[in-house]
């Protein structure tokens, strides 16, 4: 598709997006096998129910601007994931790989809020004020995930450094 | 390199956001030859100058930890760079492009925060203070140009829009 203007950028980005959290919903299973950490596994096991709750968000999205949810593959999240999944393959020590798979859930948490505040902040400016609603109300849950995996990193290297 | 523990995964991680900073390096001058905003070249110029900056400030980190600067490849920022190259080649309207790569460089700038701000709180636990306080004020430069982008590409489009 050409991208001509702002709203064809707005739904390129909805689609790269969507693509992103459906690779999202396929690797959290495997991260929340591989922890071995109680409470991280817990934690991946939620975010993977919060997203399949952001895929379902952003086809209602894609209804409200009246487009076809549709996916674009995305380098970005590929790359991301990827090395996530090296990482988890590669390290033997569980509390270290807890440590890496932690920090690479940090990595997809940060590359979503900057995905969805862009598209909050394009949304608002091109009248979608209704989907501007709903992107920014994933917005502010990857922004709690973050935070959660910030203080399970942290109880977790305080734990394995006493 | 085998990871067995923390200080693996930090040097590892080190190694990933030296590779990924020298990434940046290649990209922004492409992205400043691309922006046709005078606001937004200037400031991939700037973090142009403030990126060559990080990675002198990492090869000091790598000094300060007894290790030689190396970098490992990072898909992670490769496809953020992919997906940038391919929009800012694909836009042919000006302004779009602008806000398509503004809300790249924010893609990068999360992924950025992201590592920087594991690698500050891995540096603290094992002991690493200089090394911590070094990846600490790159943090916060990162922070600062999110905030810088945040703001021209709202100017911008409220320029745009009006």
């Amino acid at each position: 598709m050409a991208i001509k203007n702002l709203q064809d950028l707005f739904v390129h980005t909805l689609k790269d997006i969507y693509f992103a959290e459906k690779q999202i919903v396929q690797a959290l299973p495997k991260m929340a096998e591989k922890a071995s950490d109680g409470e991280l596994k817990k934690l991946f096991e939620t975010h993977l129910e919060e997203t399949r709750g952001h895929v379902d968000r952003l086809e209602a999205v894609f209804g409200l601007v009246n487009e076809r949810p549709e996916g674009e593959r995305c380098p970005a999240i590929e790359g991301i994931i990827e090395e996530a999944e090296e990482l988890m393959g590669e390290i033997q020590d569980a509390d270290t790989r807890d440590t890496a798979m932690t920090a690479a859930a940090q990595a997809v948490e940060h590359y979503e809020m900057a995905r969805y505040g862009t598209l909050v902040a394009w949304a608002e400016l091109l009248g979608h004020k209704d989907a501007a609603r709903r992107l920014s109300e994933t917005l502010e849950e990857e922004k709690a995930a973050d935070a959660k995996l910030t203080k399970a990193g942290e109880s977790k290297l305080n734990k394995q450094a006493a």
